[in-house]
């Protein structure tokens, strides 16, 4: 059987097509976004949509909750759909809905998106007062019960407080190297090197505000910065997250950057000239490019067992390891 | 006609004879929470409980909006009851909210209750990350609609940057000074001189646990420490906000430090051996008892318009200049 193959992050707009696509990217599972901005009520319709999904095309994809599922996946030639939020919304103020989220399958939540949140600091905020109050006492809870801490779009301080004070491993699902393309979003040395040392996991992001050059950033660029990231923590952190935002409409960017809370524009990586959702670069367009990922990082000297630990390996590991919770 | 008498926080377990005492006490307006924690539509469900309140109680109490009001409950020997927010919760995630709230009769907000928010820092929090993004964009809003922004459980950097932001001067509506009684809620000389260079107003609290010497408290030492904090930031930006929870039981103290926001308890002021609320000093028991305070305040020498001043004067005017909003 080939190595298994997760991508642990995206936020399409669903379609047969894409759960189609999905297979033949020869995708075994996939972290999907269920929550920018909504709270509870509202995560909990998508959740329902997703079980429309579910039941439309149990011949695709099934929802995934356990490391097992990626092997159930594996064996009967599905995709495993894992949930995730990137912003703590869904619990609101209320820490009893951690346990409530993880019984409906919530695996990873963000503790800030690009703002303040009652946890912790976003990476486009002015100053980062790190890890709140409520913040400690929410991730001693996502520890107990086998939620991961993603800290994709928290600020750095909070990043580093987050990798120390939590117990497991965290998880940066969707996010570059700062010193490959300075973006906000991308993540220091120090952060790169907190991550690895802890255990946690980096996926890499082919979103084109993260990548060097942009749209027009070469994969041969990408899979080299790869190796310098498995130079510098370890191959054993890495994997992809690579934050396809497939068919969905300019409008999706514009509720992610401003959910509901500003009434001015807020353009976030992009500008009032290019506010949309930016061109991907031609080798990584969709689900079946995930063969153009293996390959690359092949010619850049991985061998085999190190390019089967990226493109999969290293995630299926961590998910073992990080949604047991209680015993 | 005499002064007018307002005091501009209380939270009490209301009643018919705590709306007799406020005319016993010759209060003409009270501010009072109508929301700790709740959200948007449990904070409705609050303001509902008040609407039953005037409807039974409608020869002495009724909802005030604008000064007007304040006058109006003066001509016709009623108290006019102000709403106001010890957090931002009932705005949720929500700008809009701050109009449709503004709607409802919601006249201040803390941007702030004792933890991070998603405006600003409270003050048990460990670092002060001041006015986030949001944070900036709401009080812009407060200010176009005319909602006063309270940082009284606010941490310092906090309640600086607010003052600075804000168009229009913010309240303090119930601390004391930090120089009188050293406790995480009351305010450093910095913050003091900055409300009142900017035109704001800080309402004494007469809850203990804000009182140098708590419980026993001296009225003596009450008002020689309001004309301490007159000579230090002038007479008219004085008021009283007496954080009087009247009447409730010690189940509602643990709500208040609670919330839903951690699964251990925190005692906030209190401690596990007093975790109740504290009890009143016997010059400040209930509503009846603002006459103590006038009488005190003369005792340490205000004069006559001093005194009415403080006991309402000068909230009123702050009321007429805040309350206007959009013109």
């Amino acid at each position: 059987m080939r190595a298994p193959r997760i991508d642990n992050l995206q936020y399409a707009n669903w379609s047969g097509k894409i759960f189609r696509q999905m297979r033949a990217g020869g995708l075994d599972a996939v972290h999907v976004t269920i929550a920018y901005h909504e709270n509870f009520r509202e995560t909990v319709l998508n959740v329902e949509s997703w079980n429309r999904w579910f039941e439309r095309f149990p011949e695709l994809i099934f929802q995934g909750r356990t490391a097992g599922d990626v092997r159930l996946a594996r064996e009967t030639g599905r995709t495993a759909i894992f949930f995730g939020f990137q912003n703590p919304s869904p619990i609101e103020d209320d820490i009893g809905l951690v346990e409530i989220w993880h019984g409906l399958g919530a695996c990873f939540m963000q503790l800030s998106y690009n703002n303040q949140s009652l946890l912790a600091t976003g990476c486009y905020e002015a100053r980062d007062s790190g890890i709140s109050r409520m913040g400690r006492e929410v991730i001693a809870e996502m520890n107990r019960v086998g939620m991961v801490i993603d800290m994709s779009h928290s600020a750095e301080g909070s990043t580093l407080q987050a990798i120390e004070i939590s117990s497991q491993p965290i998880a940066i699902t969707h996010a570059n190297p700062a010193f490959w393309h300075k973006a906000l979003r991308n993540k220091s040395d120090t952060v790169l090197r907190a991550l690895g040392d802890s255990g946690g996991m980096l996926g890499f992001s082919l979103y084109p505000h993260h990548l060097n050059g942009g749209s027009g950033c070469t994969i041969k660029d990408f899979a080299e910065m790869v190796a310098r990231c498995a130079d510098m923590i370890g191959v054993g952190a890495l994997g992809i997250g690579s934050d396809l935002c497939q068919d969905q409409p300019d409008s999706v960017v514009t509720w992610m950057r401003n959910g509901r809370w500003t009434k001015s524009l807020d353009y976030g990586e992009g500008s009032a000239q290019a506010a949309g959702f930016p061109k991907q670069p031609n080798w990584f367009r969709d689900n079946r490019d995930f063969g153009n990922l293996a390959a690359a990082l092949k010619g850049v000297g991985f061998d085999v067992a190190e390019v089967d630990a990226i493109m999969g390996g290293n995630w299926l590991r961590f998910y073992e390891a990080s949604f047991g919770g209680m015993a």
